[in-house]
């Protein structure tokens, strides 16, 4: 039997759907994209659409399904949103209900799905270009950041961009920079690049969400834009009904994260 | 008094609202991204929007109003959307109804706004790294053709890519690429080069819309996606109303080009 590591993108979602794989998908499938998941009822569609489009950096779309259409066509030809992610948070006015391993009991017409990039994707290109990733190195969460940097709103959707923030030897910056430009559809390049009270970050050492990681001395802090931005803002607008991927508990698509890269 | 061609942006929309330019806008304000026009009732909007997430090379937005928003803020600070281009094309049931110099008496609290880039953005840079554009050379406009490329379809929307076509010298297509390939919000890198047929065109002499240009010998179609795309999906799904720049009669706005390029 194959190592659970060793499984393609349609084995791992098959053994999701099932319910027998109901653990983060961090380190699954390796070289495949991996997407965060937001459902809103349509009401809201318009207004979350246009937000991302406003903010592309924090909010990289790679597909939206429309009103009840619960099957990706891009991600895969072969998923079912509603049973393929391992665990669903259920959030109604912005306040979690329940954590649950499948959503077709709860399902509407009217629902909408947005999957969005996740940087996992770019994290395996600055590997390997040889660039540290200190959060993996010392085994804990990516630390996550509250900023002064302000969301360009959408409707009801408005708020502060998240970022996190990778320590970066100074000889390796621009590499940082040159690698990550070529995923725009997966947070992209850098947003900031070192001090962090410029961004309205007062204690490095203290994030808002995650885990604190070494800097070593001379280390650069870089901060990209983040994917709790966009839940963070649905929070906010305390939407009737919202279904995320509990976190890091995502959805594993068929395309390579170099299908999504540019030049 | 200055010259139009060196009037700023801010300049030539003031003199388009007081109806004093109601001419096309090709040359004005060089080095400014120049965009084109779609207006749709709020009820098609999310659809439409959906069409360009998913057609980003035909449809690249480079600003959506909410609704009864008719102020830019991305593109401008200073734009009113009613009065500030040329001339407006309205359509009703995706028939040509009138064409007029302002729309504030048409204008409803439901519409939304579109805005989307254009080519000539990146024609200026291909003429900067000496490419040669033939329909500019022939003071024509550029050939465009209806391909067998379905777009993405996005509720009522969909329908084949219309491509612009230029023939360049063999030794500077690779560079073509490179240089468009910076513009994605302008419709990006090529999306064929050679072979019109394995695109469904069937004469690259008769342009479906635009005029014929000379192929000197050796040199090698290369197509990119056109902003006549979004607007051919329009009309075929036949919305209520539909209002739209005239062809060639576009919003200049006070982004430079450049700011609209990548690396």
């Amino acid at each position: 039997m194959k190592e659970v590591s060793q499984l393609t993108p349609k084995e791992i979602r098959s053994l999701i759907r099932k319910g027998t794989w109901d653990k983060p998908t961090a380190g699954l499938a390796m070289g495949y994209a991996q997407a965060n998941l937001v459902i809103l009822p349509q009401k809201y569609a318009f207004d979350f659409l246009l937000f991302c489009q406003r903010n592309p950096k924090p909010c990289p779309l790679l597909e939206v399904l429309e009103a009840g259409r619960f099957r990706t066509k891009y991600l895969s030809l072969d998923a079912d949103i509603r049973t393929d992610i391992p665990r669903y948070n259920i959030y109604r006015k912005g306040k979690l209900e329940a954590t649950v391993k499948e959503i077709r009991g709860l399902w509407k017409h009217d629902f909408v799905t947005f999957l969005l990039g996740c940087s996992f994707s770019f994290e395996e290109a600055l590997l390997r270009s040889k660039i540290p990733i200190r959060h993996i190195e010392e085994n804990k969460n990516v630390p996550m950041f509250i900023t002064n940097i302000p969301c360009q709103p959408a409707g009801v959707f408005y708020g502060p961009m998240v970022v996190t923030m990778r320590p970066i030897p100074p000889n390796k910056v621009t590499q940082a920079v040159q690698v990550t430009a070529r995923y725009a559809s997966v947070h992209g390049a850098p947003v900031h690049i070192g001090d962090p009270s410029k961004i309205g970050i007062k204690n490095i050492h203290k994030p808002d969400f995650g885990d604190p990681v070494t800097i070593r001395k001379g280390e650069i802090p870089v901060f990209w834009a983040c994917g709790v931005t966009p839940q963070a803002v649905v929070m906010k607008a305390k939407p009737d009904l919202c279904i995320t991927h509990a976190p890091g508990h995502m959805f594993v698509s068929d395309l390579l994260n170099e299908e999504l890269a540019t030049f």
